[in-house]
């Protein structure tokens, strides 16, 4: 990989359609960007080591939490704390830009027939 | 800071208007995301200990690096390797997202009166 080739995050998004499966497109240090494309309703997860972050690149997603619930626009970011419940919803075709640290399961400390594959690059 | 309300980038670069000088809107572990307004030619730097990552959010630059450059434009990505000397240059004014670990001085190992204070919240 040349790290200092620029990357079109749209391109990006071109390259695959299967939806909650993270691909990578870069690194920083120890840190993976990935895109995913989100529709639907995920399962109910915890990232007990690390924080993770969602941008949204296009669309709308709700990010459920236990006592509460964030709706994200285009533009917007929420930032998940480690160990913290949370489960996104999205009525329709969401698309995500994800920073969290290599090694990170989509579905946390959950057991599901989404757990994607890891460490997928495009 | 409750990290898991929602930000929106666009109304967090209306909150200032220096130059060069990054403004810290989240954390995720040990790396922060910042925003930038870039106009003009910063100076010429590398970063020692880290990568870091820059994503257009409007706007167009130039990453200049000693043996090529790369134009980026809004919605693309481009990561400095650690060591890397690079010099962004924005013709007209451009809003960028940094991605980088907590601690990251501005201008790296090049003394510059375009050195910013780091770590400022917004």
């Amino acid at each position: 990989m040349n790290k200092t080739k620029k990357i079109d995050v749209l391109d990006k998004f071109q390259l695959f359609e299967d939806l909650w499966s993270p691909k990578v497109i870069s690194e920083i240090n120890d840190f993976q960007v990935k895109l995913v494309r989100l529709k639907g309703e995920f399962v109910w997860h915890s990232h007990d080591d690390t924080d993770e972050m969602f941008y949204v690149i296009d669309g709308t997603f709700q990010m459920k939490f236990r006592e509460r619930e964030e709706m994200l626009n285009k533009g917007q970011i929420i930032v998940i704390p480690k160990g913290v419940e949370h489960c996104p919803v999205a009525d329709e075709m969401c698309l995500v830009m994800i920073f969290e640290p290599k090694g990170v399961i989509n579905t946390g400390d959950t057991e599901s027939n989404l757990r994607a594959n890891n460490d997928i690059w495009i």
